[in-house]
C-alpha cells in the first residue's frame, strides 16, 4: 500500500495520463501533423551551439575526479563564482559565490528553499493563476498555500487582495515572472508595491516574509520588456533560476538559487539550503552540466521563434474573436474560454484536434493555456482548426 | 528565520564542517602528502573509458530535443529497457522497463521510494551501524527510524532483535548490501531469514512491509563474494542503485529504482514513485547521463585498486593490534577503537594526521570507519602514523 498522502496524486495523475493518451490516440487516428498539441511547456528550439561545444570541452579537458566527482553540496566553486559574476553584470547586483547554490533545476531549487524555510502550517502566498506544482512543493513540507484571486483582465497581482491575505503565519510568497500560465510580466511598479506591503507586514508581525521568485522564463521577454530583478527591491528575496528554457535543457535539471547577503538570518538560510539540497536527495546539481552551463552564461537558445509564434497566434486568435492576454514573456497565451467551463472548452477544442490545458489546472477557471513553444508550421496548420473552433462558438 | 526542523541540522553540520576545516588546516600546516584523509567515501579510481566515449557519442549523435529534452519522469524508455536487460542478464531476473525508474542517484531513489510509501509515524527498520542520511531521509516524510542494535563482532543483521522490533506500523526495512560502514556482505542465508521473518510479520499484521535494498556498492565485492539479489528472495523488495561507485560518477547523480511486478500494490507503487520523482523536484534523472550510462552497463571503474588497498590496510592494522572487521565489500574498514569513546579516538588519530569518521556517526559507538577509496600510496605513507597511533594505546 502506498502512503495515503500519495493516493490523491495517483488519482489525479490518471487524468493527466488520460489526456496524454488521448493525444497519442488522436495522432494515430488523424496523423501526427493533423494534431495541434499546445499542451506542453517543452522548448521547441534547440540549445545554442555553445552547449555542445562546452560539453565536448569539459569532457575532453577536465580531470575525471573534477568532472564527475563529489563537490560541495552547493556546487563547483568556480561555477558559482561565474554565475554570480554573470548575474552582477546583467543586473547590477553584487553577489559572490557564497550567494549561489547550484540546484537540480528550478523544481529542485524551490523544494530546497521551501524545506529551508517552512515549518508545518506556515503559509505561502501565490497569485492565481499559478503553476500547479507549487501546491505539491508546499505540501511536501506541510505548508499551506494561500492563493490570491486573479485580477481580470490584466492578470497582474491584485495587491489589495494580497495584503488582506498576509498573516503572522505567512513565511513566503512565490512569484513567477515572466508568468506561467498568463505570459504577463510584473513591472517595477508592481514589484515595488509588493515589497512595500511585505515590509509593512514584516514590521507589523515582527516576522520574516521571503519572496521566492521563480524565474525559468526570465530570458523570454518580448518587445524589450524589462523583468525587474527582485533582490534590488526587497531585502528578503530569493531567486530560483533554471536553464531549462533559456538554454533549452529541461531534461538536464540544472539551475541555481540566489540567496543575497541581505536576507534575514543569511548564514542560517545558506547553511540550511545547502543541507536541504543534500538531505532531500539531490546532493548536488549534476556535475557535467554545472561545468557546461558555466561556459554558456549570457547565451540563450534562439528564442526569437517564440516571439514569431506569439505574434502569429495572438493575432489570429484575437481576429477570430477569442479574448487573449497579450503575452509579454514566457511562451504561453492565456485565453478566456467562450463558455464558462474551461474543461468543456478543452474537450470541444479536442474535437478539432487542438490540445490545450484548462485554466483549472492553474487554479483559474474560465481560461485555457496555449503553449506556443512549438513549431511555427504547426501553428499555421492549426489555424483552420481554430477557425472551426471559433465558429462552433459563433464568435464572429 | 529558517524552519525549526532545519535548526538541528544546521547545528549538526557545523561539527562536520569543523572536521573538514581541521583537515584543511592540517594539510596547510604539515603539507597535503603528510595528512592521511580516510574520512570520505569518494571514489579514487577514475571512471572507465566507456564513460568518456559514451558521453562523446551521445553528445555528437543524439538530436538535441532527445538529448536535453523532457521525457517521462521515469526516464528514457530505451535506457530503462537497457537497464532491465542488463539486470536480468546478471541476476536471472525478468524485469522490463516498467520496473525501472531512473533516479537522481541512490539518494534521490531512496527519497522517492520513502515518499511513495511512508505516512507520518510509519516505522522504518535499519540495522546499526548504518548510513546517517537514512535518519534524514526517513524524517523528510515524518517516518520513524527503528534501529536494530549491532551484532558484534560479525556485524551481520541480528535477526532475533530485528524480529522483536517489527510492529504493525513497520512499513519498510532499509538494508545496505555490501554495507557502509562495516564492509560486510549479507549472505543468502541471512537474506532468506530476513525474508522469512517479514513474511510472517506481514501475515500476522495483515500489512505490507517493503525491503528497500540500497546497493551503491553492489559491484564492490571481494574474494568472489556473492551479493544476493533481494528481489529473488522476498516479494515486497525494491532495489535502489547508483552508478556513483561502480562507474566513479558520484557528482553526476545517476541511478535507478527497481520495482518488481510482484510487489503488493505494484501499479500504485510505480505510479506514486513516478509522481514522487516529479513533485520532490527531481523531475527526472539528468538526461545526458541517463543516455551515457546506458552505453556502460556491465562496466565498472578499475575497482581492483580497492581490493589492493583493502588487503594492505587490513593486514597492517591487524598486525598493529587493531581489531578490524575484514571487509568483504564496499571500501570501508570498520575498526574497533582501543578506547571506548570513538570520538576521543578520532581526536587522537588526528594528532597523527589521520582523519577518520567516528562510529557514532553511524549510530554505533566504539568503532571508526576508515574509507580506503584513496591512493594506495597514501595508505603506505600512513603506516608510520598508524604505528604511532597503535603505540600510543600500547596495543602491542
Amino acid at each position: 500500500m502506498i502512503a495515503k498522502k500519495m493516493t490523491k496524486y495517483v488519482e489525479g495523475s490518471s487524468v493527466t495520463r488520460a489526456m496524454f493518451e488521448e493525444g497519442k490516440r488522436l495522432a494515430q487516428k488523424y496523423g501526427a501533423s493533423n494534431v495541434y498539441d499546445f499542451s506542453l511547456g517543452n522548448p521547441s528550439t534547440p540549445p545554442p551551439a555553445c552547449v555542445k561545444s562546452a560539453l565536448a570541452d569539459v569532457i575532453e579537458n577536465t580531470s575525471p575526479d573534477k568532472l564527475h566527482g563529489y563537490m560541495n553540496n552547493s556546487g563547483h566553486e568556480e561555477v558559482r563564482k561565474a554565475v554570480a559574476v554573470s548575474v552582477n553584470k546583467r543586473f547590477g547586483t553584487a553577489f559572490s559565490q557564497k550567494n549561489i547554490i547550484m540546484t537540480v533545476g528550478a523544481a529542485g531549487g524551490l523544494n530546497v528553499i521551501l524545506k529551508t524555510l517552512l515549518d508545518p502550517g506556515d503559509e505561502v502566498a501565490v497569485f492565481a493563476p499559478y503553476f500547479g506544482e507549487y501546491n505539491n512543493y508546499v505540501a511536501n513540507f506541510d505548508g499551506k498555500i494561500v492563493a490570491v484571486p486573479p485580477s481580470v483582465p490584466s492578470f497582474q497581482p491584485d495587491c489589495k487582495e494580497f495584503e488582506k491575505r498576509i498573516t503572522s503565519r505567512t513565511k513566503a510568497v512565490i512569484i513567477n515572472n515572466p508568468n506561467n500560465p498568463t505570459g504577463v510580466i510584473y513591472p517595477e511598479a508592481v514589484i515595488k508595491e509588493l515589497a512595500r506591503i511585505l515590509e509593512g507586514k514584516q514590521e507589523e508581525y515582527g516576522t520574516q516574509i521571503y519572496i521566492i521568485s521563480d524565474e525559468p522564463y526570465r530570458e523570454l521577454a518580448y518587445d524589450g520588456a524589462e523583468v525587474p530583478y527582485i533582490t534590488k527591491y526587497y531585502k528578503n528575496s530569493i531567486v530560483c533560476y533554471s536553464y531549462s528554457k533559456s538554454l533549452s535543457l529541461p531534461g538536464e535539471r540544472i539551475g541555481y538559487l540566489v540567496i543575497p547577503d541581505e536576507v534575514d538570518d543569511f548564514e542560517n538560510v545558506v547553511s540550511a539550503a545547502n543541507i536541504a539540497n543534500r538531505i532531500l536527495g539531490f546532493v548536488n546539481a549534476p556535475s557535467v552540466m554545472q561545468l557546461a552551463v558555466a561556459q554558456c552564461l549570457g547565451e540563450t537558445a534562439d528564442i526569437s521563434v517564440y516571439d514569431t509564434n506569439r505574434k502569429l497566434l495572438y493575432n489570429k486568435l484575437e481576429a477570430l474573436g477569442f479574448e487573449c492576454v497579450k503575452p509579454q514573456g514566457a511562451f504561453y497565451l492565456w485565453t478566456r474560454t467562450p463558455e464558462e467551463d474551461d474543461l468543456k472548452f478543452v474537450d470541444k477544442a479536442k474535437e478539432f484536434n487542438i490540445l490545450l490545458v484548462p485554466g483549472s489546472s492553474y487554479m483559474c477557471k474560465g481560461y485555457v493555456r496555449i503553449a506556443y513553444c512549438v513549431d511555427t508550421d504547426m501553428i499555421k496548420r492549426s489555424f483552420t482548426a481554430f477557425e472551426k473552433l471559433a465558429a462552433s462558438y459563433k464568435l464572429q
